[in-house]
């Protein structure tokens, strides 16, 4: 099998943990004989300072032509008092998200045996160990919804935003959590604010209707804000979460601070004919690039979950995710999951990629 | 100096914690030679059952005619599966906040020093304590947005919400923010989702704005996503966050839960004419109502800011909780506050009333 994907490692850390990310797959294809072609563009700030803007036409064309777009990360300092619309993350990701459709946006969040110490939550309570699947929906809600813009003057000038969700896009998004459920703990929790927004309780009507589909598949219901306590204190009882866009937005990135290991979590971003884009759940960490020490994990295991989601090469990512349970488990780890007085047994970025690309 | 507040105690634990805060005020009056005159509404639940709505026109009318409302809590299973607009929480809270336009409500989180343990955070991070006030904008935003509501049929039915934000909004609810910071730490974050809303691109150039007048106090900006991340890191280096209706919903919950003792904290929402509704930021707790065991500290709290803002009578709001203080310092807890192998010492609801009363 051959696929083509379009490479877009952005700034900061995002070129170099894209490299090993590129090394495991070479790997991958001697392995398991896929042909991989690659692609470069630029996006991001990189992009900005080349082109002038976050995603030029150049990148998109490369991802339209490509099977799946490897997305590293964006934006620092530097571009950091751009307009909202021109800055990086923004203006690269939500048009890519819009104009590839990308509606599913899977993130998932486990505490790693062995990293519990990493997660910021009490002992007794990351002891238990957590397994979180958010599924967000990635192209509605407030953030695409019209109108949005401002109107009126001086002190009475209002800005306005519109959250809208209809039956059909709540009922896509539903039923990937209930078919993601089916695979794992076989529990939804829908995360809504029902006593208080309109697109609440439709999501609410919908989620229980496309329930009705997957009697194996328990649901719960839960406010955001309840939400957001519930998962201090109990996320080992959390299996799937579904959301709208921005209540994922808020619930993934709470979840993937509960494991205390950003550097190893990656998300899917896909749309309904299987292209996707794949990237880490981190940052681009400018403190950190260019030293070789920033951890790959997580750039690794979301090229992975492109085999595994667009190219569907189930065995090729499944053996990714194993060779770096291994590293994990046999304590190869970067310097940012070490207490202070192990550090010297930290491992550097292309040591980790050379260990995961070896015991493909 | 005399006082009319009228009680709304509503549901499960609320009768029984308004009890005790009664009971405190009763000294508190004594004491500082004021005279309160007390008038019971039904509110919630029980208004449902008695009236057949959550806020009966008598019970806004009793409003009305106060200085203040001390408020218990609302809710409980019997009334769940009522349609929203209906249920007790949400058809009491957001009328009265609306009718008597109490935008700016106070949320104070503080990890008491020797409740730690109680903090779902590992150990190192909450032994460093801390202590937010989360201000947040409550009559606007996307709870009273126009317009809201469906249209379309079938699969393309629609639902829709509006966030929506004048600069007066936000200007009157950023000087709150900055003149608490003037009297804690001189800091204000200001939560937004700047990259996504064009909603928060008017809060931040507002805030900003306010910034000027207020030289002594720093002010960063931090997207929601963000800020439920670094408050599991580093809840410490808060001290006021400045935050929009829904945003605010978001953090001043997790702050709370942060404390891990929702039973002491307390929050005042209040109009530009001082008027204001006091209340426990814990639920109705059904599951413990008529027990005699939960605890009224976080009602005999609110009913100390309601001397404070309400009625401007700083020694008497001072005098309570020192009175608290004290009880907590001394270890005169209720159970939930005690480790297991502790509960033999926990104090009743009843008692802790007491103490406090006597501390006073
Ligand atoms: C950069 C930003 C627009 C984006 C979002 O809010 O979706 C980011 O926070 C994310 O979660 O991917
Ligand atoms: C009951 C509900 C409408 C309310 C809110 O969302 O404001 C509650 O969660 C609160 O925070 O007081």
């Amino acid at each position: 099998m051959s696929y083509q994907v379009a490479v877009l490692a952005g700034d900061g850390i995002g070129p170099e943990v894209m490299a090993e990310a590129r090394k495991v797959l070479a790997q991958v294809e001697k392995r398991f004989e896929l042909q991989i072609g690659y692609q470069d563009y630029d996006v991001g700030g990189v992009a900005i300072d080349n082109h002038g803007c976050p995603l030029p036409e150049a990148t998109l064309k490369g991802c339209e032509a490509a099977d799946a777009i490897l997305f590293g990360s964006v934006g620092g300092p530097k571009w950091e008092n751009l307009p909202p619309n021109d800055q990086p993350e923004r203006g690269a990701l939500l048009p890519l998200r819009g104009h590839f459709e990308l509606f599913c946006n899977l993130r998932p969040a486990k505490l790693h045996a062995g990293l519990e110490h990493m997660s910021p939550l009490r002992a007794d309570i990351s002891s238990r160990g957590f397994d979180v699947l958010c599924v967000r929906e990635l192209t509605g809600g407030i953030y695409f919804g019209k109108p949005k813009g401002r109107q009126g003057e001086g002190e009475a000038e209002e800005a306005f935003d519109t959250m809208r969700y209809s039956r059909a896009e709540v009922r896509r998004i539903a039923k990937i959590a209930f078919e993601a459920a089916q695979g794992r703990r076989k529990k939804v929790t829908s995360v809504d604010k029902a006593n208080v927004l309109a697109c609440s309780v439709l999501w609410r009507e919908v989620v229980e209707d496309v329930a009705k589909d997957y009697p194996d598949v328990t649901l719960e219901h839960i406010y955001i804000d309840n939400a957001t306590m519930q998962l201090l204190r109990r996320p080992d009882e959390f299996d799937v979460m579904l959301c709208s866009n921005l209540f994922g937005d808020i619930i993934s990135d709470e979840i993937a601070m509960l494991t205390g290991s950003m550097g190893l979590l990656s998300s899917a971003s896909q749309n309904s004919k299987g292209f996707g884009l794949y990237e880490p759940a981190g940052g681009s960490a400018p403190d950190i690039a260019g030293l070789g020490i920033a951890n790959p994990v997580a750039q690794i295991l979301s090229a992975a979950l492109m085999l595994r989601h667009s190219f569907k090469e189930e065995e090729a990512a499944a053996a990714i995710e194993r060779a770096v349970s291994k590293a994990l488990s046999e304590g190869y780890l970067t310097g940012e999951l070490l207490a202070a007085e192990q550090r010297a047994d930290a491992k550097r970025t292309s040591e980790m990629g050379d260990f995961i690309a070896q015991a493909i």
